[in-house]
């Protein structure tokens, strides 16, 4: 069954969604990293041993990638989970055989002003691995529609981007 | 014939390196999609026209995959390209059949204060189509080793992380 999808009405801080486990494999590592990161540490676990990784690591852009899959499935935002831009990190990486979910929270809510039927909702988004540490931090702004247009606001400029004046 | 790879005494901010050109079909849209952005405006052509991204569109994780390899084709940095972290924002989507370069200039330059082997190199880097739009822009903080170790500072502490102190 699926959760009820949310508009930007049903959004409170702190709000929170956990995703199921992924588990990435070395054959996946491979695969992503030889179409987007041919890079030695990403690819082959001789030499990657011999680098700053001490190992073979999926590419950053991976965990994002799988951490992007795991929000869609997790976070039940009406309209579908559109995000505008936000920051990323990885305190650790990804290896193989790891088993990741996401821990998502709600940690800003921004009505558009020049937009009556939407807002920005910040999340904050922790890929954590089987140890419980921290392989990718993201905070997300997403676009997120209002079930009901909010009321006129004569300050409201015309509307020149997808999410509006801030 | 290969750029000579930097390390971080050879950085300067302002240096700007330019990627070729990626093109970006439909297939490859909908198969980064089915594995990690499973949304209808990254699958469905005529369910996307409905939708906020009136047509369809690259999961913007996608367009930060693309980015990464050309990254890594057109940065030449000595260790490879290891980024910490970053901002990252969409503009405007990718769409079927766009021809993206990627646009990098350095605008920072950390060395660390804890580990006299290495610094943090911040970038910015615009991913642009063939009408001269930019899709992405990213911020990268990148791991860049010194060539020779700076000298030894007083206060510098254990390197408990990858960067160490900054």
């Amino acid at each position: 069954m699926e959760a009820a999808k949310k508009y930007l009405e049903d959004m409170r801080i702190g709000d929170t969604f956990e995703s199921r486990e992924y588990r990435v494999d070395l054959d996946e590592i491979r695969t992503f990293a030889q179409s987007f990161d041919p890079q030695v540490f990403h690819l082959d676990e001789a030499a990657a041993a011999q680098t700053v990784f001490r190992g073979l690591a999926a590419s950053g852009w991976h965990t994002a990638a799988i951490t992007m899959r795991l929000l869609v499935e997790s976070v039940p935002i009406a309209g579908g989970m559109i995000g505008v831009g936000g920051e990323i990190s990885w305190p650790r990486p990804t290896r193989p055989g790891d088993s990741l979910h996401v821990v998502t929270r709600v940690i800003e809510i921004i009505p558009s002003q020049s937009k009556p039927d939407r807002g920005i909702v910040v999340l904050q988004g922790d890929t954590i691995n089987q140890n419980g540490e921290i392989c990718q931090q993201v905070t997300p702004r997403m676009l997120v529609f209002r079930r009901q247009p909010a009321e006129p606001d004569s300050n409201r400029a015309g509307a020149e981007t997808l999410v509006g004046k801030q």
